[in-house]
């Protein structure tokens, strides 16, 4: 994840030459079916896993069993799928806040989510706090970190990315891999919680996303509309639900109607 | 760029439903001679500043003499060039580690940096932090700031968004707008330097990019190839400079040769 590269550093008015570790950032071309897909900025680990989950993400394939093969060779990636018609259709383009794909947010289409998970905040803070610990970017300054947890809190996967969005896509293909059952699961991010992290979370219909950051207004339009909770700045004692609020334990004794009348 | 919404707030065991301020982020579609080539997810502000600098950074236009005319309604920017032909081919897609475009970074066909500027440490330091002192990123964990400063470190523009790469094309828009020579200039970031960045940087022939963050090893590749300046890790006394050494006043002693030599 890490090359090590000569830099100067500098510290007041002295000045020295030296090394430092930087994150690697690779690009990888995906293609689908002979077709060129994507050329994606990544870090080089989980490959497939990453590849798997942007095509799910992406709706290009609905599942692994829709996957004929797939090789991975230095900085490509070759899918044929069972429906060799499949291909990324590219005509839209949106530049999410923070990453960007090439979907396209439809609130009228957006998948709902189907679970009947509840989780209590409890399990939300020790969720956070055991991604965070093996948070390069503490250090690095560099590096996302994505945890996929189950509904007891117990960590099914930590993957990490210079991008968040990799990241997601990269524990979404996992969790089709070693085929979890995401209406189980939530997920924990380093970073904030965009648009474009709410509709992965609902094509892979994945009921609740933290995060110790922030969110955008767009974000939460689009859960209240499909159902997904949202909990964001997590830190320490501190949370903050933004929409899905039968799902977390205590909060559900509001819902979205009933605090809007308590304001009234 | 806020909105208040109605959120449930958790301290410990306790619930209350109350308000808080959220990012705004709302979709722009761009229309470019009649024809979609975007859609964006962008803070909404400086929209014309953000659409010239996207249509630059990907070199559908060359300067704002070619824009015949432009219009902001809505969740809409229509514009036209005088080149009627002139559309965003997006056959490629970069996902960079975090902020995508339709652009690709091929090493072959980087601009190069012309520029004589050097500034420095102490100017990069006072220009971090007055960037980051109007930093509403420390209160509400989801803004990036993009500050362009000329070679004394005076500040030029201050821009924010949702995501550093419209930011930094909305600085690159105004900058165009006010005749900026950007040879003369330098931006910094409050995020993360990724290629996307030195891409952007390099067509707008900005020589020098500093960051309190990271920077990639991609990131460092172009910029040696391409001659910009990287400072990362900007922080108090200290900052690590990462190509370009020869634009930091005290680093230039040692040129990116002279660091090998002295390494052997």
């Amino acid at each position: 994840m890490y090359k090590d590269l000569e830099i100067i550093r500098v510290e007041d008015d002295s000045f020295a030459a030296g090394n430092h570790s930087v994150i690697e950032e690779t690009l990888l071309s995906v293609i689908v079916n002979g077709r060129d897909a994507l050329t994606a900025m990544i870090s080089p680990v989980m490959i497939k896993e990453f590849v798997i989950g942007f095509l799910f993400t992406e709706k290009i394939i609905r599942g692994t069993d829709e996957i004929e093969s797939i090789r991975i060779e230095d900085n490509r990636a070759s899918i044929l799928t069972k429906n060799p018609f499949a291909i990324l259709t590219s005509h839209k383009t949106v530049l999410s806040g923070c990453g960007g794909s090439t979907s396209f947010l439809d609130a009228g289409h957006l998948p709902k989510i189907e679970s009947d998970i509840v989780i209590s905040p409890d399990v939300i803070r020790r969720a956070v706090k055991e991604t965070l610990e093996s948070d390069l970017h503490k250090s690095t300054g560099g590096i996302h970190i994505i945890g996929l947890f189950d509904g007891e809190g117990k960590s099914l996967k930590i993957c990490e990315d210079i991008g968040r969005h990799n990241a997601l896509d990269r524990i979404i293909g996992y969790g089709l891999l070693n085929n979890i059952d995401f209406s189980k699961t939530f997920v924990v991010s380093s970073g904030r919680i965009s648009t474009e992290m709410v509709r992965k979370c609902l094509v892979a219909n994945i009921p609740i996303i933290v995060s110790r950051g922030a969110t955008t207004t767009a974000a939460v339009e689009a859960a209240n509309i499909a159902g997904l909770t949202i909990a964001g700045f997590v830190r320490s004692r501190k949370m903050n639900i933004y929409s899905g609020f039968e799902r977390i334990k205590g909060a559900s004794l509001y819902d979205n109607n009933q605090n809007k009348s308590d304001k009234l």
